[in-house]
């Protein structure tokens, strides 16, 4: 049976890595917090000392780490991946970081022979736990392949969008549509109902309408339009406001460094950076904001 | 068989007039442009020679004007409706106006024992034209009970929204967020194509995932993703950029008179001011602005 | 010697209506509040029971009230100074107010033969209290010199600004340029400093480059670089934030209204409005902007 | 007498080289374009065939290149400094990039036991015509002193601003407060026109209250109002839109690496990124966004 790195093993990477064991892969894995490394051996997994001693031990490996930056000292720095990897390595890495710094990663690892596949997720730390994630790739078609078991076993879905990057792409650029429609339907809720309707009758009025989409018919930021939302649970669970102004940050580098505006988008960016520090709201979930504006004047 | 009087017979007002004599309604018809009232005439219709006149002449009578403005102008002003209404009269103003000027003159219709129904509609000049329109409607329950015929004749549909105003509210909130999601799906699409993703692949992704909105998968607004669109025309038809623009305002004129922050609401008017000035833009669908980002750096 | 009325006595208009009793004009004054025209009266100021009493009793009167609504209403309203008014009255209204309102009531003045001036204030509280004021002044160039005594005794400086609503416009577009120009002043010191720089020494180059301001020269919002600020204070006194929220959303009606596009001014509008009703920031002098961005990330 | 390398002979390094040589100084030259060469060849410069070639000539070398990409390639790429460069060496980099590029290229001079200073300039290209630039320098005290004479010899100001990247943060800062503060001063000056006030009027009253900064009292951007700027000549000359939608490109880089959110810098890039490709705009004076604001609606 296979033997699959993991480094990385934070709210993400050890459910990942747990879903993997369960499924019968012998996993070998590796954090900077031993503690994690511990939950990961008392799911059956085998410990590393070092990203180096993963390339040595297996030729197939996932990354799910925080930012670009520790991405690149995982796979190039000292006691890296980069001093004992294998020809014909495959490197699936789960992060969400900057696009430039994933399509330099997937070069190197061609220098080496090797294959680098972009690979971030939707589902956030629920859909890690219930393996339900949906993973967008970047990256050569055979080496999808070869990792598509592997998305099988951490999650439901897996689309293979095309060259290296493009998984990250897909990514940013789903998000940044979605937060940015999350904000216009806030303002939209709160506006109507200042202006007299009722939040349940506005809320199927746009849903029948042109202003229809999953922040309105599926994620209603209202308290008491929907159940089984955040917003029905004070905002508790679902996208992580810290986590919306990180994924905001990278559309925003991409749309700086490739000359595309996108006015909406950064002005998103700007007002979640002031929610992820602001004490009442920086833990909950992004359709919070509807209660930001309600409360404004 | 009903007659019923008809102010206003523009691009809108003419088409709707047309389907009311079609379905054998008598019109008495009244517009500032004379040959706007030939086009009546020569569907059957009535001419009148002022609003007065048509108070005069019937209980029953619709208008479709540019602004507040020209409906209180109507109403209140020289030779207008005031110095004819007959208790139990029924106006179904179908303009676009602020809500709070439309407001005023529910109140006004109450102090004549008269009937005001907001009552806006979505469906540009096609709806108007084939008679299917969307009604919105705010005012009495029975005043709308009475007024439905009319709407079933004018368009397909009609909803009751609740009290007097709550017609323009549900249009001018619908119509916020569906032009601020349209900035926003223009921006993304235009991000990820120059990020590396194909403009088809890319619209596939976001309408099965959490990004996806009416802009998205009914209207996207980048050429050769859908057919039968604007985008897929050159921006020909459509929703006019300086009708949005209009909506716009009065999306923010609620929005400062009500303290209902809408910060992207607010930056998507700006937007449409500049290009509703732009020889290029002016007389194009919204969804154009796609072009504009993509022409940019 | 001249008897004045004065209708509004808040916190602006005690300290107004006193300093023309400290410079033995006689006042007659009127508020809701029965407790501020006592401390007019005990200040040798003398009562009236509602405006139409004012305009009987004098053909000069002060108007300083919070919104156009109250305006209209005491000179348009029940018992208001139309019921009484003499021709040859001079109504000074020191309000701010939307310029459309302001306007139609220099239009209502001269239909009972008299004068209505725009004379809104810069200075504040303190400059009400100290007689420091300056008065932007639109409206009749006789009416400007008959006023100018009371501008002397409750200001420093008073200038014609030329027709009727010029006061309020030279007014609210100062105000959106100088709370438009606090905002950047105070991203550019938040960011300046985070990039590594010492905050005497940006402002210092800035004080002589091109970025130089009243913001960044006058009114540093940065803690520690300027005595005798708002911002050496904890933000405590001067330019109240839900002040600024009120002016900016002057700004915007007009920009509406008039097909001004401002967007700067919009989208500083939209945080002001955020932050008015922030239990932290409601109260503060508007540089607080600066710590607001500060705790961001 | 000194030898000084100069790497990058645009419309900037041109004229600085030239200003050098005309002092005295022995310039040897390198550029991608042999016409710029000879350009300085023809006032007394000699040409190098790479960077290399000047590393291994001369131990003191300015570099003035568009992007930061540029610098590291003319750096540390093939035939780049680093294959020759003498410890001791001083390099004076006078282009305007990214703060984390050129803090990184310092740490790598220091590697080389040599020196290396951020210094970019204000003045424009008729600032290094007429040797009137201001440096804005970050870097080692004494590596500050020892450049001061070429400094003097190319502008006529040079500010030490602590140590490596100041410099870049200086003038990253200002320029981003200098162009909101524009685009709020183009905005206002419209509204206020369209309120019915006299420009000049109004530029008069912010010019003496707190709306006061550098584009009202020394760059108006409004036709008529001042002499001598580019308002007043077509908008032709002065600070081109294109350089401006780079600058604010840097802050909005810096911005969101460093957490510092900017919400009119940002919105400021945008608006000035779609002005950079308007045909009729991207080789205007920035002050042209006046005109923009005042054809819309």
């Amino acid at each position: 049976m296979a033997r699959v790195g993991f480094i990385g093993l934070g709210n993400m990477g050890g459910h990942m890595a747990r879903n993997l064991l369960k499924n019968g892969i012998k996993v070998i894995a590796y954090d900077t917090d031993a503690k994690r490394v511990d939950y990961v051996k008392s799911h059956g997994g085998q410990a590393a000392g070092s990203p180096a001693e993963i390339a040595a031990a297996t030729k197939e490996f996932v990354t799910m780490l925080p930012t670009g930056a520790h991405v690149v000292s995982v796979l190039t720095g000292p006691k890296g991946v980069h001093e004992t990897i294998q020809p014909g390595s495959l490197c699936i890495d789960s992060s969400t970081i900057d696009q430039s710094t994933s399509v330099m990663l997937a070069d190197w690892a061609t220098k080496k022979q090797s294959f680098f596949l972009d690979a971030p997720v939707s589902g956030g730390v629920v859909g890690a736990e219930k393996a339900t994630l949906t993973f967008m790739v970047g990256g050569d078609a055979k080496a999808f392949e070869r990792a598509k078991k592997y998305f099988d076993f951490m999650g439901k879905n897996a689309v293979h969008c095309g060259k290296p990057g493009n998984g990250l792409a897909a990514k940013i650029c789903n998000n940044m549509l979605l937060i940015t429609t999350m904000i216009s339907m806030a303002e939209t809720m709160n506006l109507g109902i200042k202006m007299g309707l009722d939040a349940k009758q506005l809320a199927s009025i746009i849903n029948t309408s042109t202003g229809r989409c999953w922040s309105s018919d599926t994620y209603n930021p209202v308290p008491g339009v929907m159940e089984d939302v955040p917003s029905a649970k004070g905002y508790a669970g679902g996208f992580n406001i810290q986590l919306v102004a990180k994924d905001l940050g990278l559309a925003q580098n991409a749309s700086t460094d490739l000359g595309a505006p996108t006015p909406l988008g950064s002005l998103a960016h700007q007002f979640y950076r002031l929610l992820a520090n602001h004490p009442e709201y920086k833990e909950k979930d992004f359709a919070a904001i509807y209660k930001y504006f309600k409360e404004s004047v």
